[in-house]
């Protein structure tokens, strides 16, 4: 503790002390610089931050300075304001406030009025001439003091309060009249006295101690800790306590307090907004009793009632921005139509205002460019693409499960994806409502405006098919139970039937009855600006998940610049080439195999030749085939018999063989590359399909960039196995063609043993591409899948800090992503390297990827404007 | 090819050339050891196998230097010989043998009688005397020259000789008279000139040059490359060529020739031990076409025939022992009465001669105790413990399966466990038939001699629980079919019965008909003795994995040093317990979980008690609950209503219960310490019961050390939580019953992520233990119940080199281990650290864990020996 335990602020103060906001907190700071700026402040002192610390390592005792330091510092605020602590003529009257660096609103105690007591109230109404004011203020302070420092329960006070209140048979505390405020104080100093078997400190220095003490405790209150542990802020970082002559808005017509922003924090608008109240203190417009008034536009506005202050609060906001070269959040009061400045702080805005200020302060040459990127929140990106509930409309929520894609969705529920299919083509909105949805749903998925399920997490197959196409989503509601046979489902006491109309709030997790009014996301050109310098920033490229050629033009839309991963399966779930993929997996011998396979080649071959042309110019990341091939086969017992006379394969054998492909484990089983060892005919065809299309495609001008992506491998010998096999394909048929072609292969590494020896495999691969989802799973040692058990619970524990299949967890899957990339590097210096998980539209993992010197990150087609953000963000960040 | 191309041996040699085994092969490093040791050796010279890398590097082309380098060895052996390479007067044969460093015995090609053409085929009679002899020799050279160097099968030869044979109606080959022989000559030479097109080569230069070429060609032949895959030998090491100037055994009734190994390979006995024929040639011997006489023995033997021969023999036995200091396998030659040496080399042994002999040359002074070690096979003390299949019995083969664990079995199969114990029960030997074993078959598997299932691999739950029993095993044998309804099987074609009598061979996998009669193992007093050295030597502990008492006690009596995994989930499948077990998961609130767990507490601690008592002095390391819940619940419809109605608990509640538990991938499930977290009350009580247990014996006077490990953490979080709930339950007991105890807390690590972040880990934990099997599945993404699809097929195409569940992957799980052990000891650089996966009973897996600073493995009890021996090998490889 060497440095000044206590720093004071108010006339003769020095302009150039600097002091950080993790000593004084944003409060105190706030008022130094204000001060330092020469605005109108009542003078006070702030004790730091170091001093709470110290209180907790030290069984809450203070330093030994501090109580000279604090004496020091008062007896200057009492000789600038000529009042006096406890004088009975002229008595100082002060707050005492909490403020933490970190913003914590609400979460910590403030006592106003501190130094009134028996006698010094007199005082304070022989010097402001207003009794009522006097006992009023004195009132509250035993009930603010009786409440924090003392732990009566506020309730308490408020129903002596109510009693008078009724006796007199008024509604608002202001009505009272001196008499019965004086009454009042003696009612409230016999509760303390009952209550707490001591009377109500009439000594102002140990009121002052006592509240010190109060702001200190309050740092490790319950809520505190709760608020710290949800927005992940440091336990260990302390409050600071600022001390601060008081003034009053409650003085009379010509006094008021009130909270204004520099510009308007939702549409952005260059234009002082606010509120006030006339005669209150600083709680009324908290507490919301009454309705207060605009700073201006009509008759009651300040602009019209107190010009003046008006304009000087108006320039006083011009001086704040600035110097803080950001919108601003300001608490003032007006006494005497004296204007005093209370409070100033980084103003919180929606996401239309984070831009709009941004571009608007860099036109007015506040700040650069580079610093309007910083100052969006990249979430703010992904709330503006998203259409969203109306705020102003009514609903009835009857659940609420984990809001897993944002945006909002109405429709009328079906429990069955062909259901949903037959219904949205007859032109219904539909939301598919299901246990948990499977790659066999995806036709119902694709026609839902939104999906529900009963399980899964954020990253469940519904969650993350529904981000992948910019559908409401919300899952894991546990409140509800489906009858698939009977067609209904129960969400808390409500029954509902197929058909029924609900809304869905993929940005809350809320489900409400019937349809909800929705506001839609629009892209206006500044939003198309404000882009466009991101891209003058950025190093890192953005590229997106696309499985579709319409999935590869919405990317384009939302300026992609490329595919990272384009899922080859998915295409195969299509009801017309479904059976045959079928058919490929129930044949026991390669020919059968390849006969099926061929079936697929035509088209696959057309899915590849419009993902091309919807990209060119790009590069197309496609993934082999990569999931376990009983994936592909039905389950139930109708769907088997359906298949078996459809293929004509006996029910039995269809059975044997599909038991034959189940696995304990079939995340770590026969997948992946593994297949492609196993049955080098699939491989074949797909790699055939590309290499035709590209140069089909190629032939009609198109610049294609075609990447040939092999999952799942874990050591170079797999790797080198099957590149030998893709290139033997890609030369025959260049050689049959006469053409040539610019084609990469390379790996996914998404298991630690790919990691850890990614020097040799770097020897087999033109490029890497990190697949965080099953790297996550392994490393971790958690399917995510089945996470629901258990994963929500260590995140509210923090055991991980964050949902790791949401950000990505830098201590555990980080280290081995470096490990990759540094030994990846040592065998080819130049080797190209992206990650195509969930992750890649993740702001902190895209922070991550981008100090970890990944070339580019592919995330769902919805996602990539916040991908650029983030990466533009992170050159600024890391460009030293 | 700097150094020297080819190195000769024989007369005027120096003693001193130093030439490595890996540049002149295991062939030519014996020939030129026995020329320097003045041993009577046919002299020659061979080339390197430096020429052999060069002729594969450069399109198969030699050296330019070579040929010279050959010409001038040629010249100084026809010097020695006073013979000519195609001399016809005084004609020199030559043997051009292959060998590499490595042996690879019968892989590649041999000749013999190389210079022999029409006109020296005359030279050689009248220098013999002995026409018939010159043209044996020479219709022998031409026979093997036309198959190896001219690619014309063996066959065509053999079915000319037939056809002499029978127009002479003799047997044999030596029967046929000098004139066929003549004519024989012509036969082959004109079915040369037939096939090929061209005549055999007279030109005895020609045909060495084409030898070298083929020995060469023959390292490279389809057979020679399986053989090296499958024994792990490099393709580029490549062979040498010895040419050797010949020596006959086939002159005349005083010549003849031999193989003898300096001791007994089976017992061990320190005699020397062999075969011989009279009047033949080396290739006579391998044919196995007459019977060979004793080399000593009876009055045919070599003792008795050639008495002088047989004591040069036996001094030359005794100086090759002396100077390579183990037994050794020797070829040799009569000529004449004339001892010629051919070949030696370290003799291959059984398990018990291994130990027999290493032991006798410690005592005769020839070797160190610590070499004796370094002589024994870890695999042959395998062998030893296990009861064997008495090689000598005949048996009928009706299938194959993996070798899961060694030993022999017979008994009457049954399908189901219940009936299996039944059976048991009533003094019938059984051997259990499953389609694959779960947690509940546990009781079947315990009664049984052996267990047999259709599907899974080495480390299936089979396989895995045999192994820990000691128990035989074959498992994954894909012929088998069960009917589990009527109660038979299919092997093959044969259908069995239950009750019909199988024998299982746990070393082979193969599966006989009938009862096959076994040979026991048995461990003399010589074993105990070796495995005192062992002790002496090794550093590291050799702990056993045992669930139960008597697991225990045999652990004991293999030398176990403690207890390095006690699974306690293995307790609960106990009939009695599994509906308390039941119980508890099926409970939806704390306190009947609880209800439940203290129906197990009892049974837990007297499980516990027993193990400490049979552990007096050692530590016992006790996993708390690992596997998912779900494992414990019935899964048969007729199984769920008994429960159902046992417990109380209505069917649909049950189902929808077991449904809720049911996991995607339990592997990366709800498991392990997740379980402990979310239900503190199930690992609370079997702290209790460690405690209380060891309290009890601790009071009888037991040493008793109990370590409570717990399983898949993976962040320091988890382990802080977990380690301060198991003290709390520690310090309250102890303080209750006012004792002391000293216990330690550590975990497992068996997930990468736990690896990565071990520094963060160690801080909470007092040990470290390897789980290697889920840190194998984890890193390499691989189900070990799922592997069977692609695992074998990986091993075999060498992607890995072995089973890594079976023998630790360095590269990938080994690079994670080490960086666990290197962050683990930063943080606390005392911390012991062991390994509890199957691998701790692996040889090569020991030898990486010695290597790797780890201060014990734990595996299973039959597998102590192996263990404490591979340890004690490390040691000696390691100590510098």
């Amino acid at each position: 503790m060497e440095d000044s335990q206590v720093y004071y602020f108010g006339p003769g103060m020095s302009k150039n002390t600097l002091v950080s906001v993790e000593r004084v907190g944003g409060k105190g700071a706030g008022l130094i610089q204000m001060t330092q700026l020469g605005l109108p402040v009542p003078p006070g002192f702030t004790i730091t931050t170091d001093v709470c610390r110290y209180y907790y390592q030290h069984e809450q005792t203070f330093p030994k300075a501090l109580t000279e330091a604090v004496c020091e510092n008062l007896a200057r605020l009492e000789q600038v304001f000529d009042a006096k602590l406890g004088d009975v003529r002229k008595p100082l009257l002060v707050s005492v406030r909490s403020g933490a660096a970190r913003s914590m609103p609400g979460m910590m105690d403030t006592i106003l009025n501190l130094g009134l007591n028996d006698e010094t109230v007199e005082g304070l109404s022989q010097r402001s001439n207003n009794a009522r004011f006097a006992y009023d203020s004195y009132r509250r302070f035993i009930q603010m003091f009786g409440d924090v420092v003392m732990g009566i329960p506020a309730r308490a006070f408020e129903e002596i309060l109510s009693e008078f209140k009724k006796e007199e048979a008024v509604l608002s505390d202001g009505e009272l009249r001196e008499e019965r405020l004086r009454e009042l104080v003696v009612a409230y100093k016999t509760l303390i006295q009952k209550v707490k078997k001591m009377p109500f400190p009439q000594d102002p220095r140990e009121q002052l101690w006592q509240a010190i003490c109060a702001v200190f405790e309050s740092w490790m209150s319950a809520r505190a800790i709760a608020y710290r542990k949800i927005n992940h802020l440091d336990d260990k970082a302390g409050t600071a306590v600022t001390i601060q002559a008081m003034v009053f808005g409650n003085l009379g017509q010509d006094c008021g307090t009130g909270v204004a922003f520099t510009r308007h924090p939702s549409t952005g608008e260059n234009q002082l907004f606010g509120e006030y109240l006339l005669n209150a203190q600083g709680e009324d417009v908290v507490a919301g009793i009454r309705t207060p008034l605009p700073i201006h536009g009509n008759e009651q506005s300040l602009q019209k009632k107190f010009p003046t202050v008006y304009q000087e609060l108006l320039s006083t906001a011009h001086i704040l921005e600035m110097h803080n070269r950001d919108m601003q959040d300001i608490e003032f009061t007006i006494q005497n139509r004296k204007l005093w400045m209370l409070q100033t702080r980084r103003g919180k805005r929606s996401a239309q205002a984070a831009i709009q200020i941004a571009m608007d302060m860099v036109a007015e040459q506040k700040i650069s460019k580079q610093e309007a990127l910083m100052r969006v929140e990249v979430s703010h990106l992904d709330q503006l693409l998203h259409p969203m509930i109306d705020p102003q409309a009514k609903k009835e929520v009857i659940g609420k499960g984990l809001a897993a894609s944002p945006g909002a969705a109405s429709g009328r529920i079906y429990f069955s994806p062909d259901i949903a299919e037959e219904k949205a083509k007859l032109g219904e909105k539909v939301i598919l409502v299901r246990m948990e949805t499977s790659p066999e749903d995806i036709h119902g998925m694709h026609v839902s405006q939104g999906i529900l399920t009963a399980c899964g997490g954020q990253t469940s197959h519904a969650a993350v098919v529904a981000r992948g196409m910019g559908k409401c989503c919300v899952v894991g509601c546990s409140e509800l139970h489906i009858d698939y046979k009977h067609e209904t489902a129960m969400i808390r006491d409500h029954k509902l039937k197929a058909g029924e109309m609900i809304t869905l709030n993929g940005s809350t997790g809320e489900i409400y009855l019937g349809s909800v009014p929705t506001v839609e996301a629009k892209l206006d050109d500044r939003f198309e600006h404000f882009m466009k310098w991101i891209d003058e920033v950025k190093t890192m490229g953005v590229r997106a998940n696309a499985d579709t050629p319409e999935d590869a033009r919405i990317a384009r839309k939302y300026g992609a610049e490329g595919i990272g991963l384009c899922r080859t399966e998915h295409m195969f779930f299509d009801l017309q080439r479904i059976d045959a993929m079928r058919e490929m997996i129930l044949s026991d011998h390669e020919k059968a195999r390849r006969h099926a396979l061929e079936k697929l080649l035509p088209m696959q071959r057309q899915d590849f030749i419009e993902i091309f042309k919807a990209m060119d110019g790009f590069a197309v990341t496609i993934r082999l085939l990569d999931p376990p091939l009983h994936e592909f086969l039905p389950h139930t017992q109708k769907d088997l018999v359906e298949l078996s006379k459809k293929i004509d394969i006996s029910l039995t054998r269809l059975k044997r063989k599909a038991r034959s492909l189940d696995e304990f484990n079939p995340m770590l089983g026969f997948r992946g590359c593994r297949l492609g060892i196993a049955y080098p005919e699939i491989y074949e065809m797909q790699v055939r399909a590309i290499v035709e299309a590209a140069l089909r495609v190629k032939r009609e001008g198109v610049q294609v960039f075609p990447e040939i992506m092999i999952p799942i491998i874990g050591d170079a010998k797999e790797l080198k196995m099957l590149r030998a096999q893709c290139e033997r394909v890609c030369s025959q048929i260049l050689i049959e063609e006469k053409e040539t072609l610019s084609y990469k292969i390379g790996t996914m590494i998404e298991l630690p043993r790919a990691a850890l020896t990614a020097d040799d495999i770097a020897q087999e691969a033109d490029f890497f591409s990190f697949g965080t989802n099953d790297l996550t799973q392994t490393t971790l040692g958690i399917s995510r899948d089945d996470a629901n058990f258990f994963l929500p619970k260590y995140v509210e524990a923090g055991i991980y800090p964050a949902d790791p299949f949401v950000t990505l967890d830098k201590e555990g899957v980080g280290k081995l992503v470096q490990t990759a990339v540094r030994l990846g590097r040592k065998t080819k210096p130049q080797l190209k390297i992206g990650i195509c998980g969930e992750h890649g539209g993740d702001a902190a993992s895209v922070d991550f990827f981008a100090q970890s010197q990944l070339d580019y990150v592919s995330c769902s087609p919805y996602r990539v404007p916040l991908a650029r953000l983030a990466a533009a963000q992170a050159a600024l960040r890391y460009k030293a």
